[in-house]
């Protein structure tokens, strides 16, 4: 396929980014999809500072291709995750779930390529005034945490990309082909995958979350908690039990006492379908198979390219 | 542009449906649509039996073209309206909010095209059990009466399109060429489009509503009054009253007290955008301007176009 801003930017095959996830996206995972031709993206959330150190180091044995990290900026040793970065010479790093002034040109000082996650157009602004080289915008079909404007990406990427001049993320619903086609169609530069990513062999879930995950429909996950911050999850007896608090009119403290600190770990990292939070985006309705991050991304490929000689 | 299973199926000259709207789709809309190469529809769900009657014949005398009429079942003078439409030789009917079981094999013994308005793939498959002959698949991002599941069009359009059969109409976000292709490439055969055709010249809605869409902007409509029934619409002075009675815990009876019986008329036709209620969908910030429906119809089909043109 053509190369797009967004894989020059990156120097990579395909413009085909592999979400940061926590509990999913370790080196493993991220090394696979960069030897593939995407971009592969080590998960800093989950990690403790020197966990994520030994994958970045394994990363770099296992790829020679670039990679990069994704740190979302409220993480609590956040001074001390950046500096490891810079230390292991990562070149690439996307930021989430913070303010994009707070540490875009430091990184970009060091030579760093940045990205920032938004999901609205007002961030997407604010992220290119920061100074960084792209941005993902993620519309309301994606899995995890989300923004509260409820923006879809079929919506949000071409209202992003009326106003904003440096290269676009499309993330949100995309895991095929087609898909990814359609959001350049929308006016995307590339596209970040975490759901299908998410369920590949090499992600860090556990293996009954990856089935869980393939077993999903259309209508099965639902954005919730928004007292907290809104987050996709399937609906899972957790769900229903967060449901119940808010049938009651239960507080934001009954809220935050059921959810606890470990129900992601528990959910997508030990496997537990009932009582664990299950992040995934609507888009898992559209996936039917644990895959290698290697087929996903030759699928992708394959079919975008098929499409591309569809009659339109 | 190439024609599809849905022109077609209506032997129309662009894949371009207009939504059939409340207090917006009269004849004059309807009509103009379907001068301009698309399938205008008229809704009949803001008309008294008398007034429908009135608007399907000022439209066959308006355009020789085939139009439709979309009836929301859960109309109170349901076996009037459709004995009107049959009366008429009205040829294409929309259905909507109610099940596809009730009216699809009358209507198809009279000869009619019958298309029937869902959110999720369950209702999808059961209208095209019951028979009819095309499908209309509506997004999270949709303005008016929206699904529980809430899908978006992204996600939505590939799901349905695995497992349907019939024809399937794309809807929710789609304005503009570069949407309606996006909405091809998913697996549709063409597209239904809303809020563009509701601030149209043609639209009856009051011209400050139509004004009012035309400034809003991303992140300023919302799905809301999930209790009675999901609705999206622009977040104004009503809307911070619903917000108020949800955050006092208040009875869904409150909620329906508020509401009371003639907001939607007040906030589309009458054009009070402060206490009326301001149906729009989320796409309302992709448009800048009003135009005449024709101008909109070429417009769209200008840039789907140029898009294709473009490089992927």
């Amino acid at each position: 396929m053509n190369s797009t801003r967004i894989s020059q930017l990156f120097d990579i095959q395909y413009p085909i980014v592999q979400g940061g996830m926590v509990w999913v996206s370790g080196y493993k995972l991220a090394a696979a999809v960069s030897n593939a031709g995407g971009l592969g993206l080590i998960g800093a959330g989950s990690m403790y500072p020197d966990v994520l150190r030994t994958h970045i180091q394994k990363c770099k044995k296992a790829t020679s291709k670039p990679f990069g990290v994704n740190v979302p900026m409220l993480y609590p040793n956040i001074d001390e995750i950046i500096a490891i970065i810079i230390e292991e010479e990562v070149k690439i790093v996307f930021t989430s779930a913070g303010n994009p002034n707070l540490w875009t040109s430091h990184l970009k000082k060091h030579g760093i390529t940045v990205v920032h996650v938004v999901s609205s157009i007002k961030f997407a602004l604010k992220a290119q005034a920061a100074g960084v080289d792209a941005v993902v915008a993620e519309g309301f079909e994606a899995g995890g945490h989300n923004g509260r404007e409820e923006s879809t990406t079929f919506t949000l990427i071409p209202m992003v990309k009326e106003q904003l001049h440096i290269p676009l993320i499309a993330a949100g619903g995309i895991a095929t082909g087609r898909g990814m086609l359609a959001a350049l169609v929308l006016g995307a530069d590339g596209v970040q995958v975490g759901s299908r990513f998410a369920a590949s062999l090499e992600s860090s879930a556990h293996i009954d979350f990856k089935k869980k995950v393939v077993a999903v429909s259309e209508g099965e996950t639902v954005l919730t908690l928004k007292e907290i911050a809104p987050v996709r999850m399937i609906k899972n007896e957790f769900y229903t039990q967060i449901e119940k608090l808010h049938q009651e009119h239960k507080s934001v403290e009954d809220l935050k006492k059921l959810l606890g600190k470990r129900r992601l770990k528990r959910g997508m990292f030990e496997g537990d379908l009932v009582d664990g939070m299950l992040e995934i985006g609507q888009v898992a309705g559209l996936i039917h198979e644990i895959q290698s991050a290697k087929e996903i991304v030759e699928e992708m490929v394959k079919e975008y390219k098929e499409v591309l000689q569809e009659k339109f």
